[in-house]
């Protein structure tokens, strides 16, 4: 097993062994370790001392059920702390079956402005890297260029890169990669990693597997066996079963119940019920379908060897698609959180976002925040585009919006930032869903709900009950519990949404660390699991003090104390002293 | 002695007796002991719960010379802590004059967008306020506003306020004065105190005098005596004393002597040495207004009672003013700092900052920040003058402008922001002259010359000599003990300025503290003044802790880490420790 290291300074790489305390890390828990061992916590985000590391998942590459993530960490130039995002794509078990734990990009150019493809391929018995002028990429929408990458590379290979979001330095800008139809669609969103990727002068990761001897099992059979149980599971949940609620209305099925519950975050979090909400719904996206094609149309995988297929398609009026895939978060960001009730203009909005190389929900926050201060008014759909391609130029609005949710309201002297870390609130009101709110203050992430997703037993009754709006310290342990529990699964390679299956089924959650034992020859149990994922966010919250963070950085924005949120006309009452509980006990 | 609150929310005024603990305290020591005593450190900038306070000086209103300091306090939006900022103008004994110890100005309106004028007067028996529409004066140049207000309010009114750039919530945005001609160009500039003024929809504050009492001296003879000791001094120092370095070439008289020794900050920070810097030199202020008027012109003073008289106007070929005043700080910063030589053209640059309401430091720094990006080249003065006026509209470009120096490096996704906590670096370069560059890191107000101005013993001889380059541990105690003496220098309402005259006789720092002592019935020796600024340092500093900055946040930018600075070659070579000593012994 290896580490690949790629110098940007001098387009140079090296392998290297795998050291003993990485062998039985994978995603997150890799790449958030080699950014805490290698990286100064004080440093540039997008200077030469910040590495950009990409990290296949633990079981990533095998035949293991939706296992097909990839960890992206660096220091985050949106909240100047460490960020880890991943994305489920084909890239991840290609990197995987080359037996390559990690890619580590370290240093930058000394001229700015240049910018290469790095191609990843077996040459007979280990990875190598080849390095070539990225020049006909830069500039340009995603979905012109990865044609002429796949032209040029093969239609085999997969790709990892960034688009002009990256090249400009947006705090805004993800790692894209391709989707099962090759398009420029799977996403590393969140934190501004593709600034970071830009400033090292990396367009494009290629990785050309061809040749790769695959990943290895300690003990396949036990393997195979915990991989069944864990497939079993995600087969019999309603939410994650074929034709079950993810497979049919993807992700935005949640926009109705976030809706329905209050705490459906509308005009920049000036309420937590959008009228205009059935009209975006994932109901609405399934029937529009449905009407435009003239057939039901179920959801597809994201990357191979899902078995959740959430990832939907969104067809126009003459039945062509507009994109590929409208999420519950993007629906939201563009849509409730602008005030738009237009769902072909939402899918419009996403497919700039993809086509540029922005987190959609950064985005939607960003242009959220526009509309609050009154640069276009909310609702104003072809304003909103419009932004987007002042985003795609690079024009002075265009690096506003891509500075990220807490930089636009700089711009624009307001204090109506919905944001922690500055990075932006995804599609849950914390004032009205109390848990979230404590995953978004204290994740070492910056406001992100995939870091400690208490939505499941504050909302949709999986893994327990926690009555949304009671302001109770329990909710401290609540999020800390499902940080944890996060923290090892993104380590696994596994996609979250499994989660919903292995927290109300117990054999799911047995077959996951069946599946992680068997890979490694290890004999943990689900505490130590969760230990594990423990030892990792220690690593991170190290990371960000490191940085220069306090706890006075696990706080929802001040708005939200003396603002009232209808419906429910509630506000952040929860004390400062259950925001510290989360990493005080841990 | 009264505190005068003022309430935005409603237009609402009150008066306080000034509490037992204010009593003493002045100036910086009281905006900054009152900020920290009432302000919420975590609050935001610019919503309803920060406090805008305006202190004179401890001796301000008296005949001691040099004495019309005002302090503006507030949680800064630049810097996200405590600023202090003062200015040098009749504002501030016309305020003293009334008794009145402090202006505290509080809430903020519920509808953004109204702007107020707030006149405070004298009643007959004590200070009232009352409050009137300040609509015709918003959106438009200070120069064209402040006749209005004058013809409005009176000849002998003074003004406190602020321009667009504090109606936009610029962090670059400062706070304005009336010169001893009316115009709008003394500045309490450093830290975006303009745009919390703004964010109260509190335009300005008049002040009209007639009638007060005048401020009252506990021994008005010791007084007397202290004054007229401290006067003695100013008159013989070579820098302060008629016709001495300041009053014939101004401030800017540093910009030859900081460019021999290598520590002129040029085009961003990218050179130690400018080679246009005899051309935009106090000397050439001198020498063009002497050719343009046909006679020697030396300065005047900015505000009553000044004996140093450092002000200078500068004129054009026709003879009119093009602007006052250029300061040493401005003029690098729009000079040198974006590799203009033209003095004509950095004496319109300061016209503009004047009257759009920003700080020329920032400003400059802002600029030679998107020229170090390639928005425009260094040295384009056509360029820097649009830029001003796209400011001046609050354009997306000027809203990124005035954002302050690290918010344009992270619009422009540029490493290279010469800032510490935030603000721009004035005009000493840290790598070259290691004292300054302690007090930049390590000072409570974000990059600060003014906080700790070791520049006196490290480039000028005085009060001692330090060597610019000597990376000693002992620059940590140079730099605390000037921050300690300038904490209180800053509350007794004297300007800076008369350090250079104590700092070298004694007797005129004895007859300083004469003068506080005699006018308020103390027996303070040199060293409980000294020990004073440490007190009001150590409460600057729990603001900033408690605002979430850590000792991490005293450290200067990581790019003077690895780039080496000509002519010297120097980078900071200055180990962390050096920055820490300075607060962990105080």
């Amino acid at each position: 097993m290896w580490i690949v290291r790629i110098n940007m300074t001098d387009q140079s790489y090296k392998l290297e062994e795998v050291p003993e305390r990485y062998k039985n890390l994978g995603g997150r828990g890799l790449t958030s370790t080699i950014i805490y061992d290698e990286v100064d916590p004080t440093c540039h985000p997008l200077g030469p001392n910040n590495k950009l590391v990409f990290a296949p998942g633990m079981v990533t590459g095998t035949a293991a059920p939706t296992s097909a993530r990839v960890s992206v960490g660096a220091k985050s130039p949106l909240t100047g702390g460490i960020k880890e995002s991943n994305a489920g794509a084909a890239w991840s078990p290609a990197v995987a079956r080359m037996r390559v734990k990690a890619i580590v990009v370290e240093g930058m150019p000394k001229e700015k402005g240049e910018y290469w493809v790095a191609k990843l391929f077996w040459d007979g018995k280990q990875p190598a890297v080849e390095f070539s002028c990225a020049g006909d990429y830069v500039g340009k929408n995603l979905y012109d260029v990865f044609p002429m990458v796949f032209e040029k590379f093969g239609k085999r290979v997969h790709i990892a890169g960034i688009g002009v979001a990256g090249e400009y330095g947006y705090a805004n800008s993800g790692i894209v990669f391709d989707d099962m139809k090759q398009r420029p669609t799977r996403y590393s969103g969140r934190g501004g990693l593709g600034a970071v990727m830009g400033s090292k002068g990396l367009k494009f990761i290629v990785v050309d597997p061809e040749g790769a001897p695959g990943v290895e099992i300690a003990d396949p059979e036990a393997f195979k066996e915990g991989a069944r149980k864990l497939r079993e599971a995600l087969g019999e949940h309603a939410l994650t079963k074929p034709k079950g609620g993810l497979n049919t209305y993807g992700t935005a099925v949640l926009i109705n119940i976030m809706n329905e519950a209050g705490g459906l975050p509308t005009r920049n979090f000036r309420s937590g019920r959008f009228e205009g909400a059935p009209k975006i719904a994932g109901e609405a996206i399934f029937e529009n379908n449905k009407q435009r094609l003239g057939k039901e149309l179920y959801n597809h995988a994201c990357s191979p060897g899902c078995v959740i297929q959430c990832s939907n398609s969104y067809y126009a009026e003459d039945g062509s698609e507009i994109v590929s895939c409208i999420e519950y978060e993007s629906d939201w960001a563009l849509g409730a959180n602008c005030g738009i009730d237009d769902l072909d203009g939402v899918a419009k909005l996403v497919y700039w976002c993809n086509a540029y190389g922005t987190d959609t929900i950064e985005t939607g926050d960003c242009i959220a925040v526009a509309m609050d201060s009154g640069y276009i008014p909310f609702g104003d759909l072809d304003g909103a585009i419009a932004l987007m391609h002042e985003m795609g130029k690079g024009t002075p609005i265009g690096r506003i919006l891509g500075g990220g949710t807490e930089f636009v309201a700089k711009a624009f002297g307001n204090p109506r930032s919905p944001s922690v870390k500055g990075q932006g609130m995804p599609a849950y009101e914390p004032r009205a869903v109390k848990g979230i709110g404590v995953t978004y203050a204290t994740t070492t992430m910056g406001a992100d709900h995939t870091a400690g997703y208490t939505i499941a037993p504050e909302i949709a009754g999986v893994g327990g009950k926690s009555d949304p709006l009671a302001s109770e310290p329990s909710k401290a342990d609540l999020s800390r519990a499902f940080q944890m529990t996060t923290a090892f699964l993104d380590s696994t390679g596994h996609c979250l949404f499994i989660a919903f299956a292995i927290l109300d089924i117990a054999s799911g959650f047995q077959g996951l660390i069946e599946e992680v034992n068997a890979m490694y020859g290890l004999n943990m149990t689900i505490d130590d699991a969760v230990a594990l994922g423990g030892e990792i966010l220690k690593r991170e919250r190290a990371f960000n003090l490191g940085a220069g963070m306090t706890n006075l950085h696990d706080r929802l924005p001040e708005f939200m104390k003396y603002e009232a949120l209808p419906p429910h006309n509630v506000v952040n009452d929860l004390p400062d002293e259950v925001f510290d509980a989360v990493h005080g006990k841990m």
